[in-house]
C-alpha cells in the first residue's frame, strides 16, 4: 500500500460508493482524451531509464547472406532508393529501430549497380567493414568507400552511390532516422536519378581541402554544424590507436583507461561531433584487455571491426566476431573482454543529449 | 508504377517464381529482425514531417471541473506525487502525450493540500491562468504562484507544493516527459514527503538573487544550463508586451509583426531559453490583429490567457475562450486572430531542434 | 654573474677584443633595427606583472572644481567633442591613461548644454555619482542619468548629451581608449552636431524592451557582442544589493564573502559582460567589514559612491571619501575596509584577458 | 577655427583675461594628473587607425650575418635564456617591437648548443625557413623542427630547445610580448637548466595522439584554449596549398581569390585559431598571380618563404627576397604581387580583435 492509498484508507477512499465515482470520473477523462499522472507517473518517469530497447547482437553471417539474396530480388530504385536493411530491436516491436533513437542497417550493391540521389534532413554516415570498388557521391563530390573507412553524410546533403567494380560491396548504414521520426522532424528530397559524377578519385574533394591536420582553407573558416571533412580514412585511425597504445607503453597520456585505445570522429571546424546527432568512435583493445563495466543514458550501436572477443551487456553475454554487431539500450550496464585483441567501430545519441544537458554516465565496475 | 517496378519488370522481377523468392526473403527479414528501408522508407523519411499528432484545442471549461472532481476522489501522495491530468493528443493512441516531445497537463491542489517533493531529469514549469495561494518549493526556495507567472522546474531540481490558502488552485504544468521517456533519459528521485519550508515569501531568494535586469551577483556568475531565475512574474511580462505595442505605435522596433507582440522568457546567464529543452514565450495580439500563417518543425503547445480569438492550423479553426489549450504538431500551419485582442502563453520543443541543426521554420501565408 | 655570463667566461667571452666585438655587434643590431632578447627579456617578460602605472586615488574634491571651472572657461562642441578631464595614472608618464587599458574621466555639462553626436569602435559608459537632468541619446535612444545608474555606449553607437535643467551635472565617463589606440583599433565619425531628439523620457526604449528580468523580445532575440540594456538603474542594483545581505543574514547564498556584496551588470542577450571589453560591477561592503586581500591580472578603477572607508593598495593606504576614484595597476594587492559601510562602483578590463585566457586572479590575504 | 572655436569666439572666450584664466586651469590640470579630452581627442580617437608603427621589409641576407655573429659572441644560457633578436618596428622607437602587438625574432642556435626551458604567459611560435636538427622539447615532448614547419608553444608551456647537429640552425621566432608587457599579463617562471630530454623522434607525442585528421583521443576530448597539436608540418601545409590550386584548375571552390591558395593552422578541438593571441596563415600564390588590395585592423608579420614577387604597403613598394620579414601595420593597405610564384608564412594579432569585435577589415583595390 503506498502512501497514497494509506491516506485514501484514511479519508473513506476504498468504499464502494467512492470507487463507482472513481470509475466514472476515469471513464470521463477518458472520453477528454486525458490521462492522470498518478496512474502512468512511475511508466513515464522511472528512478532510472528502463528501455523497452534491449541488448541485442547480429551476426554479421547472418545479415550478409540475407542482403545478398536481396541484391537477387530487388532492384535499387527511385521510390525504394536504397538496399539497405535495418537491424531491428527485438524490444521496439513494430518499429524497425536498433534503439529509440538511431537505426543501424546493412547496405548492398550489386557490380556496376547504382543508388540515386537524395537528401534528407536525417545525418549518415557509412563505415565499411569489408570490400570497396563504391564511391559515395556527396553534394557532387565523389568519395571513396573502403575497409575501414567511416564516410560521412551531414544532414540535407545530396547523395548518391555507384558501384564501379565487378564485385558486390557491403557496408554498415548509420542513421538517426528514429530520432526524426519520433519527432516529426523528417525532410526528404529526390535528387538525380544518376549519381552526377562518374568520376572514381582517390581522395575526395572534401579531402584535399580538410585532410591536412590542424589546417582550414582560409576561404572556408567558420565553424559548421557537422564535419567538411566527408571521409575518416582507415589508415589514419589505425595509426592512431596503434600511436595511443604505444604511448601507453611509453608511459604517456592517451589511452582511455588500460590497453584500450579509442579516437573520436571529429568536426575540425568546431572540434565536436563529425555529425551534429550521432557521434562516431573507434576503440582498439589490446590483446587481454577489456572495458570497465560502464553505463551511460546514451545509446549506441558497435560493430566488430577486427578480433574476437565477448561483450557483457547487463546480464548478456555474448561472444563476438568479426562483423557482428552489438546494440547498447540506454543505462546498460556494457562491458567488452578479448583475448587477442578487439577493434570495435561504435556510434550513439551522446551529442543530442550532451546539449540537452541530459547525458549521464558511470562507471560500474 | 514507381521506377523501382519499373526495373523489376525489365528484369523479370515480376515473375511467379520471383514473387516467390521475395516472400521467402522476407519472411527471413522478419526472423532476423531486419526490415527492409524500400517498403519503410516513405513512412520513416517523408517529404516534409507528417505528424501522427494533430491539431486539437481542449476547452479550459472541461478541464477545470474534471480537474476538480478528482481532488474529491484521488488524493496527492507519495506514488502517485501529482493530482496533474495530462492532455493526450488524439493522433497519438495510447500514449499521454499532447505532442511528441511536450506533456501539458493541468494540476489541481485542494485547499491546504500538498504534493510531496521529488525531482527527475525531466525539465517542467507552470504556468498560472487564475487563482494564487500556493507555493512552490524548489530547491528548497519557496516561489508564489499567481495569475499570469511562470515558474520554472529546471531539470533535476528538487521541488513541492503547498496549498496555504483556502482555495483550491489550478494551472498548467508543461514537461519534456514524451521526449525524455522515448529517448530513455529518465531520472527520478523521491524526497522529502512534506516540502521542506513553510514559508511563504512574496518574492523567492532566486528573484532576489537573479531579479535585477541585467544584474548577475558576482558571486554566481558563469553560464548554467537553465535559469537560475524560478519565476517570471505577470506585472513585468505584461509590461514588457504593453511597451512593444506602445513602441509600435511610436514607430520604433519591438513586435514581431504588425499588432503582435512576444517576449521570451530567457536564462539570464546565457541569454538562451529558461529551460534546456522547452522554449517558453507569452504573445500578445492587439485588437483587430492576427498572426501570418507560418509552420515550423518545433511542435508547440498554446494556452489562451485572456480574450477571446480563433486560430486556424491547417484547415481547422476553432473559436478560442480563456484557458483553452491548443496542441500545435510539427510542420502544421498556424494563425491566431483576434477581434478584441488576445492573450497567448506556448511553450515548444525548438531549443532541442535549434541545438541539433534540424529546426525548420517559414511563413507560408 | 648570471649562468650566462659564467659560460661567457668560460669560453673567453670577457677579452677585451671580445668586447670591442660585442661592442661592434650592438652597434649593427642598433643600425638595422634589431633588440637581442638577452638584454631586454627581464623588462619583456617579467615573472609577474610589473606594472608602470602605479597605484593611486584621486580625490572627488579635488576634480570636481576643477571641470567645474572649465566650463567657464571651453565651450562643448565640434572637434573637442566633450568636457571630459581624463584621471592619468602618474606612472604613465606622458599618456593620459588611468590604467594600461582604461581611461576614466570626469565630464562635465553645464546648465542647458549639449555635446554633439559622434561614435567610436571604444566602448563607454557613464557612471553618476550625483546629479540628474543629462540625457544621453544613444542611437537615437534619450536615456535619462541620475544617481546611482550606469549607462552603456557600446561601440560604434552614435551619442551625444544634453543637460535640460539648469544645474551643471558631471559624472564619471570609463572607455577603453587606451587599449584600442595603443593596438591601434579606433575608428570614429562624427553624427549630428545636436542631439537628434529633445524627448526626456523617464524610461528608455532600451529599457522598455529589455528592462523585464528574464523577458527577450521575440523579434530582437539572440545573442550580441554588447548588452542592448542601455541603463541599469540605481534602484534595481540597490535592491540586489541589500538582498544579498539580507540572504547572507537568513544563512542563504549570495555575498562574494562575509559581509561583501556585488553584482555585475550583464548582458542579458549572453550572460556576459554588458560591455565587450569592460566588465562593471557594483560592490557594497556591510558596516564592519573588509575584502579579503587579492590580486587580480587585470587592472581595473573603482569609484566611492556612498560611505568612508580605506582601501590599502600594496603598501599604499588611503581613506575613501564618496566620489574617490581609484586607479589599481594589474597584479597590485588590493584591500577595502570599512567602519560604517561603503559602496562601491569598479569598472576593469577583465573581460579582455578572460577572452584571451590570460587572467589570473590570486587570494593573498 | 573648429565649432568649438567658434563658438568659443561667441562667448568672448577669445579675451586675453579668458586666455589667462585658461592657461592656469591647464597647469592645474596638469599638477592634478589629468589631461582635457579636446585637446587630446584627435590623436587617442582618430577617425580611422593611425599607427605610430610603419610599413617595414627586413632583409634574411641582413639578419641571419648578424644573428650568426652574435652565435660567436654571445652564449645562449640562464638569465638570457635565448639568441633571439627582434625586429623592431623603426616608428615604435624605444621600444623592441615588430608591431604594437607582436614581436617578430631571429633565433639562432650554434651546433650542439641548447636553450635552457622556461615558460611565459606569452604565446609562441616557431617558423622555419631553412635547416634541421633542432628539437624544441614543449612539456617534456620533443618536437623536430625542419624547413616549412610551424611549431607552437602555447602560453605557459615549458619549453627549450636543442642543437643536436653539427651546424647551426635559425628559425623565425613569433610572440605576442609586446601586447602582453603593455596590458600587464606577463608571467614567466624557470625551469630545467637543460632541456628534460635529448630524444629526438620524428614525430612527436603530440602528432601521433592529434595529427589524424579529425581524429580526436577519446580520452582527451574536450575544447582547449590553445592547439594541442605542437607541429604543423610543411608536407601537409603544401599539399593543401597546392590541392586549393588543383581544385581551382578544376573549377571547384577552394581558393581565397584567383591564384591565391591560403591555409590556416587552427586548434583541432575547437576549430579556431592555433594559438589565443595570434592568428597563423600560409599563403601561395600563383605564377603572375596578386592579392586585391586591402588594409584590416589587424596588424601582422610576413616571411617569404619562397619564390620572389613584391609587396605594395600603401605607399611603399619593395621587391621580396626568400626569407624577407615584412611588417604591415594596422589598417596599411596590403598587396603581393609575384611574376613566378610566391609562398609566406604570415601570422597576426587578428584573433585578440576578433574576440574583442574589433576587427576590421576591408578591400581597397
Amino acid at each position: 500500500m503506498t502512501d497514497t492509498d494509506a491516506r485514501s484508507a484514511g479519508r473513506g477512499f476504498d468504499s464502494a460508493e467512492h470507487q463507482a465515482r472513481l470509475a466514472e470520473l476515469y471513464r470521463d477523462f477518458e472520453a477528454a482524451g486525458m490521462t492522470p499522472l498518478w496512474l502512468t507517473r512511475e511508466g513515464l518517469m522511472p528512478a532510472h531509464p528502463e528501455p523497452r530497447a534491449v541488448p541485442h547482437v547480429w551476426s554479421w553471417a547472418d545479415l550478409l547472406p540475407l542482403a545478398a539474396r536481396s541484391a537477387d530480388l530487388v532492384p535499387v530504385g527511385r521510390g525504394g532508393e536504397r538496399r539497405a536493411i535495418s537491424l531491428g530491436n527485438p524490444g521496439l516491436t513494430g518499429d524497425p529501430y536498433t534503439t529509440p533513437t538511431l537505426w543501424a542497417a546493412i547496405q548492398y550493391l550489386a557490380p556496376r549497380e547504382d543508388a540515386p540521389e537524395h537528401r534528407h534532413s536525417q545525418s549518415a554516415f557509412r563505415f565499411v567493414l569489408e570490400g570497396e570498388g563504391v564511391w559515395t557521391v556527396v553534394d557532387g563530390d565523389p568519395v571513396a568507400m573502403r575497409r575501414g573507412d567511416l564516410l560521412l553524410t551531414p544532414g540535407w546533403a545530396f547523395h548518391g552511390h555507384q558501384n564501379v567494380s565487378d564485385a558486390p560491396m557491403a557496408w554498415l548504414d548509420g542513421l538517426d532516422i528514429p530520432l526524426v521520426a519520433q519527432t516529426d522532424q523528417g525532410f526528404f528530397e529526390f535528387g538525380p536519378d544518376q549519381v552526377r559524377t562518374r568520376a572514381t578519385p582517390e581522395r575526395s574533394n572534401s579531402e584535399r581541402l580538410w585532410g591536412g591536420p590542424g589546417l582550414t582553407p582560409v576561404a572556408l573558416a567558420g565553424p559548421r554544424p557537422a564535419s567538411p571533412l566527408m571521409a575518416y580514412r582507415w589508415a589514419h585511425t589505425d595509426a592512431a590507436l596503434a600511436a595511443q597504445l604505444d604511448l601507453e607503453d611509453e608511459g604517456a597520456a592517451g589511452v582511455m583507461e588500460p590497453g584500450h585505445a579509442a579516437v573520436r570522429y571529429t568536426n575540425p571546424t568546431s572540434g565536436g561531433d563529425a555529425l551534429t546527432t550521432m557521434r562516431t568512435e573507434f576503440h582498439r583493445l589490446r590483446a587481454g584487455a577489456g572495458t570497465r563495466p560502464a553505463r551511460t543514458s546514451a545509446s549506441s550501436v558497435w560493430q566488430v571491426f577486427d578480433g574476437r572477443g565477448s561483450v557483457t551487456l547487463n546480464s548478456l553475454q555474448r561472444d563476438l566476431e568479426r562483423g557482428d554487431v552489438i546494440a547498447v539500450p540506454a543505462w546498460t550496464e556494457c562491458a567488452f573482454q578479448t583475448g587477442s585483441g578487439l577493434d570495435l567501430f561504435t556510434f550513439s545519441d551522446a551529442p543530442v543529449f550532451e546539449k540537452l544537458h541530459l547525458l549521464r554516465t558511470e562507471v560500474t565496475g
